[in-house]
């Protein structure tokens, strides 16, 4: 037999605790501060919104979380996921370098994002929490808390930005399926919503105003918490049984990474994905290089400023440290959705800001071009999202090619594209906005 | 640990060789006949449109036939498929049945189409041609070849009926990431295609007009070859691939199987995973059941008549010895394309006959209560074909907790439900035509 394409974990191989890589920064994160006061926001100003599991994630310098043994039985749904080999396009593009992926589309939404919905939901239902409320744009991450929901018999409620309500109803049904209640925003169901409204009745919607619904609707019912799907230390945490799979997986066919990639929006799939190799080379004991891909679109690490910023447009969030474009930066409307977000995971951007990750922005254009080359030798057709990761991929492999250096170079390939066909569409008719 | 939710095999447990039941056959299959002198259609009659390896896999009577390397190679994409305990539908319906499902959905186009797609581009490349031409109703299966010939560095051209051309533009588009070129049928370019546009402009066309173009293609072009997605035996040949894993599994935890479920179209899902077992019980040496499931919308294994009939409505097909409705029979249009379809394999037709295998038929509603009562306790959204057989092992699971008693049932979810959202938001808004 060939190499095998896909290195594989058995079920009992499943990480049984979560990797926290604060510990091992240098430099340790400063914290959160209250918008007005501009005073560190502690514990009780959380509890409105997150269990108390979750705001002492937020702010653990523990080095290893226990995961839950009800979250383990719905990771073992769809986890441990496969690393795989991606011979074929090392073929198609003549590298002698090596490529591999870690796959993450294989999960019941299509993403990595139910790593961190699933406990979520369970330790909201531990806490005695009986409904969730969140926003979503596009639909990935209110499809994944969906989901996460009906597992542990939530109500879940999503404010749907309304041009993709409208835009994207298939994303919409299948939440509903899952359980979940959709409603348009801005609704006539909240404060900031109906202000809203009585500005323009036919407003479109954005994140941000979403954001206030949903936050609004958790701080005003005993029975309802908020919950977010990037950004936020905790959400990195569950993320990296992403990365801890990984490596064991490139230990167990003894293969040392030269190059680490993921495409960063919050942060989350970047963070879960490089931190427990990443906190290796902190500690000195290995070079790999990390890189951290992003659009042009929304340049967070290339051109943004560090600094404390707000997590949303309508400021009902603390002030976070990280880099930012401002609160009010709004995008332009590309396909990846998923890294349409003016800030970052205030760990994330630390650890650019002390260059122990490097970082690359692509247009949409190059986005696309390097997913089609993808599916068509991979197989594989990606997400937008983890296409800017493709991209730099591609490009660090040529460069290999060039230099004649066999490295190795891992991807987190963190959604397939089945949803995202009208991106493909736009590309392919050459309908794509270039930006 | 709790018990394993998968059951895992490993890539160098990948099946070596597809399995034929024909020499298990207590009766064997009557010839094809060529529908104007009825004679047996011999290897020299298909050569325009097959290669000589499939030919001969169609009327082969060894019991096994080596997978070719590169077929296996691409396999292993995607390859072994998890077989899974369906824990949580368990122990929603409170049944001592034990339910297992194997897992098709994984694959780059999202069912288990691919495993007959690459074999016959492979086997098409390997004979010297250099395009395939096919049909797509909803597009599942122009998809897995679109993917295929990628794979193959072969042209593709799909004729996809012109309703679902329009109104299904993504299943569109992933053809065409894939590289192949897809056109809406009826089409100018055949004079199938012509001869019904001179009749109708603006017909939506039909799967039967589809396919008669895509033959004619095959048939005009020295290059070209053609490509059906299910009912020939050498379809249901390679997918016994998903049959030959699940055996695997099933004897490495030591599950003895009580019944067995797939949904039924042109029966190459039902056939490719019930052979191998179903081979051992016609040996007299095991006594699984084992169920087709099919829409009443097409009721061809319940309500047909056993005869010759052509495979599609023009006429270019041969006779074939199968369950029918008749070639000028049209389904109502249920959201399961897949199961839409006249007539069924010759092989698991002659196989309920003969009683070897049972069959039941349910309406569309019942077929996506299912779907949704399993996408909330499972997870996984399944598309509406393999909801039939959810929905026959969910009645069957019900039997057994009525009577007390632990059967193990296993079925076949053929591909997820991600592409098919129109029809759960169908579902969930009372919009369903039930029939």
């Amino acid at each position: 037999m060939a190499e095998p394409r896909k290195i594989l974990l058995g079920e009992d191989e499943l990480p049984s605790a979560w990797f926290n890589i604060v510990p091992s920064m240098p430099t340790k994160p400063d914290p959160y501060l209250h918008p007005q006061t501009r005073e560190p926001v502690g514990p009780d100003a959380l509890a409105p919104l997150f269990p108390m599991a979750l705001i002492g994630q937020e702010v653990s310098t523990d080095e290893w979380v226990d995961i839950p043994g009800p979250v383990l039985d719905t990771y073992r749904l769809w986890r441990p996921t496969p690393l795989i080999r991606a011979l074929d396009l090392e073929r198609a593009l003549g590298t002698p370098a090596r490529i591999y992926y870690k796959y993450e589309g294989g999960s019941p939404a299509g993403s990595h994002k139910p790593n961190t919905a699933v406990p979520q939901a369970f330790y909201n239902k531990q806490e005695g929490i009986s409904r969730l409320s969140t926003e979503t744009g596009a639909g990935q991450w209110g499809s994944a808390l969906a989901f996460a929901c009906a597992r542990f018999e939530l109500e879940c409620k999503v404010y749907m930005v309304r041009a993709s309500y409208d835009g994207k109803p298939y994303r919409r049904s299948i939440m509903e399926t899952w359980g979940a209640s959709v409603i348009p925003s801005p609704s006539p169901e909240t404060n900031a919503g109906r202000a809203v409204l009585d500005q323009d009745a036919d407003s479109p919607g954005s994140l941000g105003i979403a954001i206030s619904e949903a936050v609004e609707d958790a701080a005003t019912r005993e029975d309802t918490h908020y919950s977010l799907g990037s950004v936020l230390n905790h959400v990195l945490l569950h993320q990296t049984v992403i990365g801890l799979e990984l490596k064991a997986q490139l230990e167990q066919v003894g293969v040392e990474p030269d190059v680490l990639v993921a495409c960063v929006g919050g942060g989350s799939n970047f963070g879960g994905f490089a931190f427990p190799l990443l906190a290796e080379k902190l500690a000195g004991r290995r070079t790999t290089r990390v890189v951290a891909v992003e659009p042009t679109a929304a340049p967070t690490l290339t051109e943004g400023r560090f600094e404390y910023d707000l997590g949303d447009q309508a400021g009902m969030t603390p002030l976070m440290p990280m880099y930012t474009l401002g609160a009010d930066f709004i995008p332009a409307p590309i396909h990846a959705g998923g890294l349409r977000y003016h800030g970052d995971s205030p760990l994330v951007s630390l650890l650019r800001k002390e260059d122990h990750i490097e970082a690359v922005a692509y247009p949409q254009s190059k986005i696309f071009e390097a997913a089609v080359q993808f599916a068509r030798t991979e197989g594989i057709l990606p997400a937008p999202e983890p296409a800017h990761a493709i991209r730099a991929v591609i490009d660090e492999a040529l460069r290999c090619k060039e230099e004649g250096s066999a490295e190795t170079i891992v991807f987190n390939l963190c959604g397939h594209g089945h949803f995202d066909l009208k991106a493909y569409e736009d590309y392919l008719s050459g309908n794509l906005l270039d930006v």
